[in-house]
């Protein structure tokens, strides 16, 4: 068989696999796999260079299945390869299987998880930047793409940002079959629109037909043989190709085929040709050099914003570990993510203001073993909340630093208030979310997090905050700090940031009303000390949370949960942000939404007073 | 004076005013309203046809700062127009002042807040779709854009649709002034850049300098000319254009001026033109004929998934209230979003697969009264978050539908499985969180919807429930549903949505081991029964909360809440998610993470009988 034949084959075996595998598990979406067969035929018997025995393997290429919902054909490509039998196959979307109905990367040649459209092409931005940028190694980035999935802004992005850091390493291979899941895309076949928007965001295009195994493979010499820009090979295909009953019909999105007999003899019959895939040359990833590691040290009841410490921390991290990688959402001089790259000018990737490409961007990198960490507005990380949640999915591990949370920016104005970002941090699996209170906390919590698994967060503060915490204390994960404490104690006051400042001036005020507040600093949101929140509800008998949030999802939800699980019971008033704020001064807006010193008080005394909550 | 002297008088005023509030409020971003100051002059006097006096007059333009942080440049347009007083224009910023850091719809002639950028543009998508396609009115619908927005993926979702529908009524004007807020965009003043991508996504794009207010006119004048594209103005500025010490430099976003006063001086002077914008000629929008309110009903016992019956209730509800409109990101026959279409197709919008401008669509759409829901996988609304966040500053009506929520959708695996979106939605301010658990209560709870202020919100399930409610029974707000009691009880269950079901075969099987256990269907998670919840802590001393979700920020967060706010003590045990789900059979998956009806009885068992809560 020659080059072409066997391409056409291959084709032919990856639906003839799509449709068994869709067969088997009465599910899954053959026929959308169907219209790509050709595209991956020809990627896997002659571009792609990979070692299927050893997927960590640096030089690696990376092969991301943006329309993650064609995962059949990706399954079929792994049989060929020989990483898994026919009958691991056949397993698909079965109990205990991994070979789930989106890719995951429980599959060891899948690197992240797909399936929520369009992350695939900015995730392959992030692999590509590390390939040009950080590993300096020659692998080859290739992305399939749905044409459906275009139609997402997360697109664009990505087209921008690989233009951007000309990615001449990375291939976008768009799947034009004209079908979406319930009719026709806005583009049709009309595949000289995708090329003009792509060249007009600076890559080189490539019109083909996708199932003319000839012109693919021009196509990815001519990707592979371009410089100082990526290439995205615009393939004219069709839904179903090779089975009449549902070739470039409607109705056929995410559905096994009728009758996958008759479908398996149109298309020539079941095939077992393997492949033995290239692998790459072997290399290693350039290391950066570093030093000792000196974090920044605050004096006691100086003044300094945890977001100055953030970025300060950040580049004494970034000395010590050559691994560490700062991105930022254009933000940088007010997430003092600018520091680090002031010290790290080769490590700090600007993202601009497309914060689903910085995430994106930060799962393709730590997909390469580069520590992430990506800031922003605590915000302005609600605009990737999707990617975030498929980051749990990659089982990614990457840290956030979200600035300016809360009301206490001050002027700018809710839009720029981060109010729901610890109800959505903590909602997401793995996640460890923390909101330090001061200066040398922040510095510790920084440094922890990047050893951490999983997706960290760290909520960050505008205004400059005393230092309460001497350099040398140590905060764990999960831990909490008893700031005021007594045998006498009737109530206890639960902040996190800006709330412990405002929380120890109420027990101040509480203290010369005869009342014995206990402060604790819940510094650790997730995982949360409810040990200590426990202990408080038991030797107190009545806990005010307060937290510059809204009052769903955030602390107060937190220490409830946690007292259920310790089964301690404790009348709990809820202090949180309850009307849309307006834009004036900080400490205005404090006290305008009652989570100041005095709203604290107040609700403290009520307490202990009448036993009534205020929520 | 000509008109040209006077716009580019008024481009000074404007840029004289913008100084002005800065100053007086210490903060404020004027170098950005500077840039744009002789595009909005030429608008104000020449093109924009608004009653200043009525607001909500249909026939007026619509004027959207989609670069929200220049608001000091809109407030001093509101000052020419004689909206507000030069008294009320230095308010800016202070207490009490509608002038807020960003827009918001507090102010009577801003329909939208802006702020979080690349929103803008796809919510005037909206609003130029309801101008065209519902209203059908000949106003025109201006956006002032950023240039660094453009790096939003949103902008892009924003070009694609507006070009799609047509909406030669949509002008936006590019302000391409080539600095962020942290140093040069990436396309800096390549303003073929935009041009090209424009034009590639099929818009009428004129490249002009943004200080030739004769060009800026003939710009204005070609894009009201022009027919069956929208058009976009990409006009060459300079970032605090006209005060030499902070002209083109970077360093000088969101900071109010060093030297005000020299800088009015440079500017020549304070002036106090005022400008009789000229009002629109008047008309009514189009009405849509309705009929008699029909709901569905269903057969008590009979199987329904929530979502089909989502969609026919919707429909129906469009058959009799004519302001209702639906729109869907590209899964309307998975949402059943199609029933609607197929009923009402003129009040139909494919929003494809872009949940961003889906969003921004809605809050464009509600912005001229009417009354939209959007639907798309529970799990893709998380895409949106940022502009939910956002629709809540607008003060923004509308109702979102998330369907296939939860592992209760099988095979298709945890990208598309919703587990975090209870808490996403009961973290947005003014919102309403209802998941109901069968057809006619999910009908009843529709209805409801089209009434709610604020931002709804209805989870609905992939799998068909049985049908627990007559159709007749009607459903509050806030509400919940005892499904069993008696004065025995142990132990209350507390589920919503497919859990319901769950509980209810527990309790059967609770029962047979002698156990009476309370069953609460909590439909309403936001607001949520403290009542009833209250009554069964007392009653039966213990609660478990089970839920298809993550155990943080859904429904086991809120009873608890609602439990601290009662001052209700209860042992509660909290049945969730707790590890990444596999991708297999419904039944099969509340198997294995333990919140089906045996792992439910099991947990009610040990309460009863240990005491230990299970979380």
């Amino acid at each position: 068989m020659d080059d072409v034949q066997l391409w056409r084959e291959l084709g032919q075996q990856f639906r003839v696999d799509s449709v068994r595998c869709a067969a088997a598990a009465k599910s899954g979406h053959p026929t959308s796999g169907m219209s790509a067969a050709d595209l991956m035929a020809v990627l896997l018997a002659k571009y792609l260079r990979y070692d299927f025995d050893n997927p960590d393997a640096p030089t690696n290429d990376r092969l991301v299945l943006s329309k993650g919902h064609a995962s059949t054909l990706l399954y079929a490509m792994f049989r060929t390869a020989g990483a898994i039998t026919d009958e691991e196959l056949l397993t698909y979307r079965q109990f205990g299987s991994i070979l789930e109905g989106h890719p995951t990367p429980l599959i060891p040649w899948v690197d992240v998880a797909t399936g929520s459209l369009g992350q695939g092409l900015p995730i392959g931005v992030g692999m590509g930047i590390a390939g040009k940028h950080l590993d300096r190694l020659p692998y080859r980035v290739w992305v399939l793409c749905g044409d459906s999935e275009s139609a997402e802004g997360s697109i664009w992005e990505a087209f921008e940002h690989a233009s951007h850091y000309e990615l001449d390493n990375l291939t976008a291979i768009l799947d034009v079959n004209r079908l979406g899941q319930r009719g026709e895309t806005m583009n049709g076949w009309h595949l000289d629109r995708y090329v003009a928007r792509a060249r007009a965001f600076g890559w080189h295009a490539i019109e083909i037909d996708g199932h003319d195994v000839e012109q693919v493979d021009a196509a990815y010499a001519e990707a592979a043989a371009t410089t100082g820009q990526p290439t995205v090979v615009v393939a004219h295909t069709i839904k179903g190709k090779g089975v009449k009953a549902v070739e470039n019909k409607e109705g056929w999105h995410g559905k096994p085929l009728d009758d996958p007999d008759a479908a398996i003899e149109e298309l020539g019959g079941l095939r077992n040709i393997t492949i033995e895939v290239a692998k790459p040359a072997p290399g290693e990833p350039h290391v950066f050099e570093t030093g000792p590691l000196e974090l920044p040290r605050y004096e006691l009841g100086s003044e300094v914003a945890t977001r100055k410490a953030y970025g300060e921390a950040l580049a004494a991290v970034g000395s010590a570990r050559g691994d560490v990688v700062a991105i930022d959402g254009e933000v940088s001089n007010s997430t003092f993510a600018d520091i680090f790259k002031a010290a790290h000018p080769e490590r700090f990737f600007e993202m601009y203001i497309a914060e689903q490409q910085m995430v994106a961007a930060a799962v393709g990198l730590q997909a390469r073993g580069w520590r992430v960490f990506a800031s922003s507005f605590a915000a302005f990380h609600s605009r990737a909340y999707d990617f975030i949640r498929m980051a749990a999915i990659s089982r990614a591990t990457l840290s956030l630093s979200g600035s300016h949370a809360g009301i206490s920016i001050g002027e700018d104005g809710p839009s720029q208030m981060a109010l729901e970002d610890i109800a959505m941090m903590r909602a997401v699996h793995s996640s460890t979310v923390l909101h330090p209170c001061d200066g040398n906390q922040t510095v510790k919590l920084v440094a922890a997090m990047a050893d951490l698994d999983g997706i960290s967060y760290i909520r960050t503060l505008r205004p400059n905050t005393t230092v309460l915490y001497g350099p040398d204390e140590e905060f764990a994960i999960g831990g909490s700090r008893v700031l005021r404490s007594s045998d006498d104690d009737e109530v206890t006051l639960v902040g996190c940031g800006i709330t412990v400042h405002e929380s120890l001036k109420a027990a101040d005020a509480l203290a010369q009303d005869g009342i014995a507040a206990r402060v604790v600093d819940c510094y650790s949101v997730k995982p949360i000390d409810g040990e200590t929140l426990a202990a408080a509800a038991e030797e107190t008998g009545r806990i005010v949370t307060v937290e510059d949030h809204w009052p769903e999802g955030g602390l107060g939800d937190a220490v409830l949960a946690a007292l259920a699980e310790q089964d301690a019971r404790a009348q709990v008033a809820r202090l949180a942000v309850m009307e849309m704020p307006r834009s004036v001064k900080p400490a205005e807006l404090l006290a305008a939404y009652k989570i100041d010193a005095d709203a604290i008080a107040e609700a403290a005394r009520t307490l202990v007073r009448t036993g009534v909550p205020t929520t």
